[in-house]
């Protein structure tokens, strides 16, 4: 069977991203990030979702992304609530900086160590639009750059970044996700969860999730605080 | 004055590479890495040349590199000694897969955070041939990608990566370090020092830096145990 890293951050884009590849027949090599952000509860979500699609391995790299701040995910900066989306091309505080780089270059490590040409990404151009690195033509420049960048280029081989999601609508995601048989029970979204791990629902991640399966027609399974 | 993040592992390389930024009159923000490398004695030497070069600021990234191994820096496998230089494109065990490409994408998160557009490593194609990330055709798409990658490539803003030392030879980056005013005996250069930091003189970094200073006619200050 094919290979393939998948970055698993415990969310509904990952996990779904995880059935795809799955789905695909890869054999799934799960990585996800310690790196400091407040919601590091969504990593036992992340366990969870590598444990239901059988993944091989589960790589969770501790990082230090706090070391430079400069977001409200990994800072003691507010995390914003009830934003609109008015302005779509406001890059929200919660932005980390090079994040989605500093995750593929990882995954572009691991990749070549395990000899695997495909990564799987669940970014998504369509949500977070201002985020600079969510979107394809980014993609496209750090998959040329890492088959530059390691021994698989020189060697002949391709290293392959798919973004499943990278054009479909939240809704379509996880109407997709629930054909694939993911729990979204066992995912978690929220920016900023409480103590328990309950959702805020008012942070930008929670006001998509909950759009999302409203507009899926699917029950949200998410407990949310407000 | 202008800002930028310069890679500083404490070698003669990224030492001289220092040197040029602070010589072009950028404020020096460095950056080194613990990633598990069996010579952190290195991180030392990195903290007294980011001071020789008044640096603004110096951050030591934790990054967990041994999570995924593969290379004889980070993890139980044994630094090749004695080795020739007969196969050019031999990758050596050395090599650590995706380590350039993962020092500069925190390096690009940190220029973004600090608003600056110049990154400096001290990479060199001669002498190490056999790593792929170390050539110029990767160096230029890894700066295509990390403009696409952050809010500077959409506010118009141009992030460059600097590799002043890409072409020089090791005995031309020593006599450049010296007329700079690099101190090289507080530099660190061994892949497999003993436990007072001495240099095993036998590893290839320790046999590249002692022909270096050799061909450069300058007295080299390293202390060897062989």
């Amino acid at each position: 069977m094919k290979k393939a890293v998948v970055l698993v951050s415990g969310g509904i884009d990952s996990s779904t991203c995880c059935a795809i590849a799955a789905h695909e027949e890869y054999t799934i090599y799960a990585m996800s990030f310690m790196y400091g952000q407040r919601h590091s509860v969504e990593l036992e979500s992340a366990r969870r979702i590598a444990n239901a699609f059988n993944a091989a391995d589960h790589r969770i790299v501790n990082i230090d992304l706090r070391a430079f701040g400069g977001s409200s995910l990994t800072s003691e900066m507010e995390v914003p609530k009830d934003r609109t989306t008015d302005d779509e091309n406001e890059i929200p505080s919660t932005y980390v900086p090079a994040r989605n780089t500093i995750f593929l270059s990882f995954a572009t490590g691991w990749a070549e160590i395990i000899d695997c040409c495909d990564i799987f990404i669940g970014v998504n151009a369509v949500d977070y639009s201002g985020y600079p690195d969510c979107r394809g033509e980014y993609i496209a420049a750090f998959e040329t750059m890492a088959n530059l960048a390691t021994k698989n280029g020189i060697e002949g081989k391709k290293l392959t970044i798919h973004t499943p999601l990278i054009s479909l609508s939240k809704a379509d995601i996880i109407k997709l996700g629930i054909k694939l048989g993911v729990d979204y029970s066992i995912t978690h979204s929220c920016y900023d969860p409480d103590n328990d791990g309950n959702a805020c629902g008012r942070c930008d991640s929670c006001i998509i999730r909950r759009k999302g399966f409203e507009a899926a027609g699917v029950p949200d399974p998410t407990r949310y605080t407000n």
